[in-house]
């Protein structure tokens, strides 16, 4: 067979890698071929491919299928030991278990391996098929053992998704409704202990795990068991993802058992946050790229660099996220948008989708931005929304939450077995438990002890311990770690993450109810119970001075300026901004903050119902300003209302809360202040 | 630069495509590249390309953001000459001529475009680049002249989305919100003729819009005016393309100036039938593959064939939807799912979605599967669920209908510009014109007068020539003709489909109301009135004998066999199964029917809100029996019963109900009957 090829430079213009080549080859088939044939051979192929995938996506569709009515029996009989996670991912298994050893492919014919070996991998790929071109697209890097299975596994690499589907699919659902539904009052009552968690915790982890792993994996470099290299980068990298806690089974429980408030705040305020510190934590130790040849020494600059990254990228992810926020509640503020419930609904869900694709264009983490998003959504433009669009966004959210969560539970399961590279290391796997149980115990009790100084209700001792016990695993661990999985340290990571996110949720989630029991923890705690206990106030003072610095001044602002410039409620602009920018406060408030603040003295009931509902309302404010006047002399008395006022307001924000886990619920919370029939009915249906 | 090559025949098995090559070519580059230095290019690449998809989806995001502010505001001024869709188009237009003329991209460096000479296109490649081997999968063919422009215009080419988006993603979300709001009652009272519209039409228009192509081709080929092949197949696939129509402008004027409900009934019934046989007629066309050398020639068989193609693709579809919306049915009804909402709308929506999947992996067509899935969605299965999952499925099918829809329109004005292969052709373009508007008044004007010959109640005159000014073509017309273009013909098929859709939605769309007043064709008309004008009934009767024998046959096996059987509504199957399978009976009529049957007597009125729905509800029959009791004797009396009660069980079908173009209706409906004002209010919600 003759072959000639030659180079036409009709593109080789400068550029480091921009070559141009063209082989001409005439092998096996004769040139004789009849186009038109290989054209309907070509559709054909096509067609097929497309069948095959329908087909893999109705697996899928198929599992959360028969998940959704096993959980269905589940809460019908009052059984709480698996959650429909765990549950997702058992199904998983067993599909994945049939699909790897049931059905048996056989080698698939149509699939052509050619195979050029040039210098370059090319983004995009002309091959010219007797005259006509075909353009391929770079899908991504095969090793080399893996090359005789392509075709032989066809089928089980069908099932396997790019990685980046969780990113960019799976994983913003999830996390907006995380943010949109944050508990906020009793969030913001432990602010300063969740961000301690949140940040320096998941920081500490971090480094505790991946010290301990380098440890583990130079121990098996010497007894031989490393088939590959392993940096003390990787170990971090590992240390990062696997800090990313997700107790959506403990919340679950939590919420069904109404588990004390603040332990709840506290858990899910650090789970939230700690997704993204995670996340930017791992990209960042991936951007750790230090100068000379040697490219894993440490080195200071690249240290800094790194640190850089971290600070850079969560800022501008934060900012995104509040930017889009903010533009949101100002639209839904200033147009009559709420009077045609579906395009504000459209609106609202593609304003908060494009924060995601900003961030991503803008190369931030859009993951990170949308979670901000969704908090900033939930505080401000929520209380803009017509109360039909209030419920659409929830309950959308609440579903693609549901969804998402329960199909990426269910992948976890199927590719445990579908994966081709799994590297399992008995040594690597117990260390990496043993480690993040470590890395755990030192975010959570050192922090703890620090933290119970300023506070005043302390974090009990029983707390810590249920903390300790409820840090699961999930979904943002597994999306981090199957990433990447080109190199042999990632594959070995991918494979134990696994092991540990399976662990964590069937064992830890499933003994949660035991754990409860064991560590005496009071269950069945009515969230406004504790205010109405009267005015002794120990409660009171305690959740006032908790994170006193950090909360007011965030209270103040948030309560004087924000609310009233984003909301039609707060206090008007008039009264709180300075003199000087009067007429711009005029302009920037809402007629109905006015009336409002009149309605405030006679009734606050129904003001609870209507936009209490998520957001922080404005209590009973002591400032009484008349429209026109902007005398700024009333504004040390809001601040100095806050004190008391603070509590009652933070109280407001309970009702009709859609939290994270609340899909669990039992239509069992009686518990509740008497609402009309509608809400409670309708509130009733968003929590089962 | 030398070059060898070596045939690794490792997996040349047998299999007439399967050939393996290893051609290793040193090239451009030095080998001594570090790798890692590779890797880091390769992540770059990959990572600059995501960052690029980001941004080119929000480009589609911000058009639609800035759609529905400019819709609010039209609406806010009851502004009615330009409908969202059309306005979608129009920014769509402008995004694509930024892109075209106003952007310019400079080659791109890192796109290596390297083409590898063979006879095969195979669906994956291996290129192995200095050891490493990278995937390929096969994108598509690409025309030779585009070859050059692959580096210029790679950023159009961004925008350009894969044809396969919009039948797998954006199409299904809007047939099905098509079919689970189809306006049941007027649509059922005129089923004979919309079928007749449907089908027939369809067939019509599709063959003499084809001729008169062909007619036309013939004669630019005779002028030398055609730049390549342009068979008569082509032609009758355009046919088939132009022939489904979209009219969802009308219908949001019709439904905004409450029109005659039949003629409404007409056209949204044909437009959302003529869709699926459109989809299915063309592909049916694209099957016509005569046997031998010239593929072109007319051959009976291949007829035949591509007409049992048409058949046994439709009708599978058909049976799929349906099985898939029974399985839903039984599911809601046989299981107490109703309790938890969000499991109820997860499952319901995973349902439907797999109709979908399931229609395409069996080689059936998704799109029609979808449609009768979401009719029987409507009819059976919204009975069984929970009142917060009515709304929540109402609610969420309408916004992705809302999204699809205004995504796909403002698409296609940025195709407009950034397609990278128009051929407009001016005789063309006046051929399909004349084509189109003669195929709709073939469709429409004799099968009017058929049918007027067998109706009591009349297709006027002017209902006729209304009906035929709405032959707006939409979504599914641009779909069909955007999934192929690889051939000379399909491409001006391509820009020929784009102007007619435009020329119809923004003129045919915009004349709407003139129409409607220059026909003389009455508005305000409130649905239910005609049926309380009392004992005269001419109309009654004149509704009872239209299509008569087709309607009856149906309604009395629905009402008597599959209400009992999949909902909890209808008389017990005790009462209408032969006394033979009486035990079967008993068992699968669910208790409520038996309750139900009580109630019926002493109040309607709440039945009427809480599943008279959407659903044919079981009005007042006149059969007794006793639960025992399976005596068919009664059947006969509820057949007897039906010719009066049929009108006024439709009646009750009326209340709340979200057709298709609702979300245009502005909140001015209070020609409805007074419903509790939770219901009325949440009502206009969602039709606004």
């Amino acid at each position: 067979m003759g072959s000639r090829w030659k180079n036409s430079g009709n593109c080789c213009a400068s550029g480091m890698l921009s070559l141009c080549v063209l082989v001409s080859l005439s092998i096996c088939l004769s040139r004789a071929e009849d186009s038109a044939m290989e054209n309907i051979v070509t559709e054909k192929k096509a067609e097929e491919s497309h069948r095959q995938d329908s087909a893999d996506l109705l697996i899928f569709i198929m599992l959360l299928t028969l998940t959704i009515l096993t959980i269905w029996l589940f809460k019908h009989r009052r059984f709480r030991f698996l959650h429909e996670t765990g549950l997702a991912m058992i199904y998983g298994l067993l599909v994945g278990v049939v699909l790897r050893y049931g059905i048996h492919v056989p080698r698939d014919m149509n699939n052509i391996t050619l195979s050029c070996h040039v210098n370059a991998s090319p983004a995009t790929l002309l091959v010219n098929v007797s005259g006509k071109f075909y353009e391929y697209t770079l899908k991504g890097e095969i090793s080399g053992k893996e090359i005789d299975d392509v075709q032989d596994n066809e089928m089980l690499r069908k099932v396997t998704f790019d990685p980046e589907v969780f990113f960019n699919i799976l994983l913003p659902p999830i996390i907006f409704h995380a943010g949109y539904s944050l508990k906020r009052r009793h969030f913001f009552r432990n602010m300063g202990s969740i961000l301690a968690y949140a940040f320096l915790g998941t920081v500490i982890s971090c480094f505790i795990i991946g010290l301990l792993m380098y440890g583990c994996v130079t121990l098996m470099k010497q007894i031989g068991q490393l088939g590959g290299d392993f940096f003390f980068t990787d170990c971090l990298f590992f240390g990062a993802i696997v800090s990313a806690t997700d107790p959506v089974t403990v919340l679950a429980i939590f919420n069904e058992l109404q588990v004390d408030v603040d332990l709840y705040a506290l858990l899910f305020g650090e789970s939230v946050l700690n997704d993204a510190v995670a996340v930017v934590l791992s990209s960042s130790i991936v951007a750790y790229q230090p100068q000379g040849d040697n490219t894993h020494t440490f080195e200071a600059m690249a240290m800094v660099k790194s640190f850089g990254v971290f600070l850079g990228v969560f800022s501008g992810s934060f900012a995104l996220g509040m930017a889009t926020g903010v533009m949101t509640a100002l639209v839904t503020k200033f147009t009559k948008l709420r009077d045609f419930s579906l395009l504000e609904t459209a609106l609202f869900f593609l304003m908060s989708w494009s924060t995601f694709l900003l961030a991503e264009a803008c190369g931030f983490t859009g993951v990170v931005a949308v979670l901000f998003c969704g908090i900033t959504q939930a505080h401000y433009t929520y209380n803009n929304l017509s109360p039909e669009s209030q419920d659409r966004t929830k309950q959308l959210f609440e579903l693609l939450n549901f969804l998402a969560e329960n199909f990426i539970f269910s992948y976890m399961g199927l590719t445990l077995f579908t994966f081709q590279n799994h590297v399992f290391n008995p040594i690597f796997i117990i260390g990496a438990f043993l480690a993040t149980f470590l890395g755990r115990a030192a975010n959570i009790y050192p922090l703890s002890f620090l933290l119970n100084l300023g506070r005043r209700n302390k974090i009990s001792s029983n707390f810590q311990h249920m903390m300790m016990f409820a840090g699961l695993r999930g979904a943002m661990t597994f999306a981090l770690s199957i990433r990447d999985t080109a190199t042999y340290a990632r594959r070995m990571m991918f494979s134990t993450t696994l092991l540990v996110v399976f662990f964590t949720v069937w064992v830890c989630g499933g003994g949660t109810t035991q754990m409860l029991s064991c560590q005496r923890i009071r269950v069945g705690v009515d969230p406004d119970q504790e205010h109405s206990i009267g005015p002794d106030g120990i409660e009171r003072r305690s959740t006032k001075h908790e994170s006193a610095w950090l909360f007011r001044i965030w209270y103040n602002f948030d309560h004087n300026y924000m609310k009233p410039f984003l909301t039609h409620s707060g206090p008007p602009l008039t009264a709180t901004m300075p003199a000087c920018c009067g007429a711009l406060a005029r302009c920037l408030t809402s007629p109905q903050a006015y009336e409002n603040e009149e309605q405030l003295r006679d009734d606050d009931s129904d003001l609870i119902l209507n936009d209490g509902d998520i957001s922080l309302t404005y209590g009973d404010i002591t400032v009484s300003t008349d429209a026109s006047g902007a005398h700024t002399s009333s504004r040390p008395s809001v601040v100095a209302a806050n004190s008391d006022e603070l509590d009652r307001e933070l109280a407001l924000g309970e009702h009709e809360l859609v939290i994270r886990g609340t899909r669990l619920v039992l239509p069992m919370d009686d518990s509740e202040p008497p609402l009309p029939g509608d809400v409670l009915h309708r509130r009733s249906g968003a929590l089962s």
